[in-house]
C-alpha cells in the first residue's frame, strides 16, 4: 500500500508527522509512506534517522495551509501546499490513501473537490472513530462535524456509509446503526431527525433506532448518525466535561489533605488509564467518508504515535476497498 | 410566598414531594406550601409528620399524569389531575409559584396554555441551571430541550429571558450572554446560529460571541443560549460521560489490585464530592422561562432535598418577580 502524508499543518509538525511514518513503516511489511513538504526540510529531519530508504519517499511542496486560512480560497490559492499537492497526487492514483493533521475545513473542501466524491454522496462526512466503555468496541459517528446543516437524505447516506465501513474495516457483520435524539421514543425529534427516522426505517441496514446522547459513549450503537452540528456538540462536550471531572478532582485531592494526595498516589495508574482512554487520539481525528479515496485527518495535536495510528488506520481502509465498499452499499440501498 | 406542590408525577411521589415540602416550610419562615393530589393519600401521609399546620395546605386532585402521557392529550383531558388542577390554581392568581416532577412535555404544555406566556414571547423555554468547574457559580442553559426546532428570534428572546434571570435570581449585574455553536469565531455555525449571532449582536445585552460545547461547564457565560436539540445533546452527552467516566474507573479498580482498592478508600471523599456535581439535582430540572408565573421542573428522580431545593428556587424567583422582569426586559429590548 502507498499512503502520501501531508507533513505540514499540524501543531508538532513536520516532525511529528515524519517520526510516525518512521514508526508506521517498522511495525507494517508492505507499506510505502511518501513524506509530503518542504523537501528541503523534510530531508534534513530525515539524516538523523535510521530507516529503510526503500519504504520512505518525499514529494516537495514548498508552502503550507494554515489554521487562520479559509478553506476555499487555501485549496485553491495555495496550489504547492503540502495538502494540495497530496490531494492531488491521490486523486491522479499515485497513492492508495492519504493522511493529514492540517486545516480540518481546507482538507474537507480539498478532498471533496480534487479527489471528488463518489457517485450518489451529496457531501462527505468526517468521521471519528469514538472508544466506548466496552472494551475493544468503537463507535463511529456519521458526521462528526463536517455538515452542519443536514437534509434527511444526507443522513441516510451517513447511515450507509458508516454501515459500510463498520462492515469493511471493523469486521462486523450486521453494523447496529442508531440516529442520534432527543428521545429514544420514535415520535420524538426535530423535523431533521423526525424525517430521517422514517428514511432510516426503510432502508436496508440493522436500524436500532434513536439513541440518546447519553449513550453516545455506552457503545449501544455501531454507527450513530447525526448532522454534524449536534455531533460537533456531543464530541465538545465530552472533551469538555473529561477535563472538566480532572480539574474538579485535581482541586478535591489539594484540598483532600494527606489522605486525598495518598489516595491519589495509589490510585495513579488508573487514573491514567482512564484519562488515556478519554483523551483517545480518535476523538478529534476522522475518516472523511464519501470520497473516491481514503483521506484520514489526524488530529491537530498528533504527536508522532497518533500519526502513526492515523497511517495504520488509512492503511486498514485501503486494504478493505473502503470507497468501492460505500460505492457498492450506496447503489444497493437506492430507494425504489 | 404561597407555592403550590404537584405531588405526583415523579419517581419517589407523593412521599418524596410531601417530605421535601416539609423540609422546605421548616427553613423558610414566611413560605406556604399546598400540596396538589390525592387529599386522602396525601392527608394519610401526614398523619405521622411533625409540621406546623398553618404552612401546609392540601388541594385534592385525585388524577395522575404519568410519563407515558401524551403531553397535549393529558392537559385537555386529565382535568382533575394533580398538575391540571395545580397549574389552574396558579393561573388563578391563588398561587405565587408552582413546582412539579411530572411529565416535561406535560408541564410545558399546561403551563403554556394555561398559566400562559408573557406578551411577546414566542415558547417558553425549559431551562436548567448548570453547575460550573468554578465554585458556586451556575450557568443558565436557555433552552435545555423544550423546542427542537428553533427560530433565530426565538434564541433571541432566550438571550434576554436568561439574562433577566441571573440579573434577578442571582444577583448578577451584567450577565455574560454566549451563543452555543460549533465554533467560537463569529463566521462559524449553522444556518440557525449564524443569523441567531447577527441578531444577538444587534440587541443590548452583554453578548460575548460564540462558545463551543467543551465551555458548556467552565462557568465563561452565566446564559447560554441555543435551541432545545443542541442543549439537549450537551445536557445528555455530559450526563453520559459523567457515568462512563465513573463506570471505567470502578473497573479499574477494580482490575488494580490491592493498591488501586486502597487509594480508593483514601480517596473516597473526594469522589463523592466529583459524583455529586456530576449528578447534581440541576441538571435534569429547570425553570420554564417565559411563563407567566413561576414554574419549576424538578427531576423526575427528586428525592426530599431535590424538592425542597426546587422550592427554595420557585420562592427565590417570586421573591424576586422574575415573570414581571422578563417582561419588561423583552419590551425594553424590543429591536426599533
Amino acid at each position: 500500500m502507498k499512503i502520501v502524508l501531508d507533513c505540514f499543518g499540524g501543531d508538532l509538525c513536520p516532525q511529528s508527522a515524519i517520526d510516525g511514518a518512521l514508526l508506521a513503516v517498522e511495525e507494517n511489511e508492505g507499506l510505502h509512506i511518501t513524506l509530503c513538504g518542504d523537501e528541503k526540510v523534510i530531508a534534513d529531519y530525515l539524516k538523523n534517522k535510521v530507516y529503510d530508504l526503500q519504504k520512505i519517499s518525499i514529494l516537495n511542496a514548498p508552502e503550507v495551509i494554515t489554521n487562520d486560512d479559509v478553506p476555499t480560497m487555501a485549496i485553491r490559492r495555495k496550489k504547492d501546499s503540502s495538502m494540495v499537492v497530496a490531494l492531488k497526487a491521490l486523486a491522479n492514483g499515485e497513492f492508495d490513501g492519504m493522511v493529514s493533521s492540517g486545516n480540518t475545513g481546507a482538507l474537507l473542501v480539498g478532498a471533496s473537490i480534487l479527489v471528488k466524491l463518489i457517485d450518489g454522496v451529496q457531501r462527505a462526512s468526517l468521521s471519528p472513530l469514538l472508544p466506548t466503555i466496552e472494551e475493544n468496541k468503537n463507535t463511529i459517528l456519521v458526521d462528526g462535524g463536517a455538515n452542519v446543516d443536514c437534509k434527511a437524505s444526507m443522513l441516510r447516506e451517513f447511515a450507509i456509509m458508516g454501515e459500510a465501513y463498520m462492515k469493511a474495516v471493523c469486521g462486523i457483520k450486521y453494523p447496529k446503526v442508531a440516529l442520534l435524539n432527543n428521545g429514544a421514543e420514535e415520535e420524538k425529534g426535530n423535523a431533521l431527525t423526525k424525517e430521517a427516522h422514517e428514511l432510516l426505517k426503510n432502508t436496508d441496514i440493522n436500524f436500532i433506532g434513536n439513541i440518546e446522547a447519553r449513550d453516545f459513549l455506552t457503545g449501544v450503537a455501531d454507527v450513530i448518525v447525526t448532522d454534524g452540528f449536534a455531533g460537533n456538540m456531543c464530541l465538545k462536550t465530552a472533551e469538555g466535561m473529561g477535563k472538566a471531572i480532572f480539574t474538579l478532582l485535581k482541586s478535591y485531592i489539594l484540598q483532600g489533605g494527606l489522605r486525598a494526595k495518598l489516595g491519589y498516589l495509589l490510585l495513579k495508574p488508573s487514573l491514567r488509564k482512564l484519562k488515556k482512554i478519554m483523551s483517545s487520539d480518535s476523538v478529534g481525528g476522522g475518516v472523511f467518508l464519501g470520497v473516491k479515496k481514503v483521506v484520514v485527518k489526524a488530529h491537530g495535536a498528533s504527536n508522532a504515535t497518533a500519526f502513526k495510528n492515523a497511517i495504520m488506520r488509512a492503511d486498514e481502509m485501503t486494504k478493505a476497498n473502503l470507497p468501492e465498499k460505500i460505492e457498492e452499499a450506496l447503489k444497493d440501498k437506492t430507494i425504489a
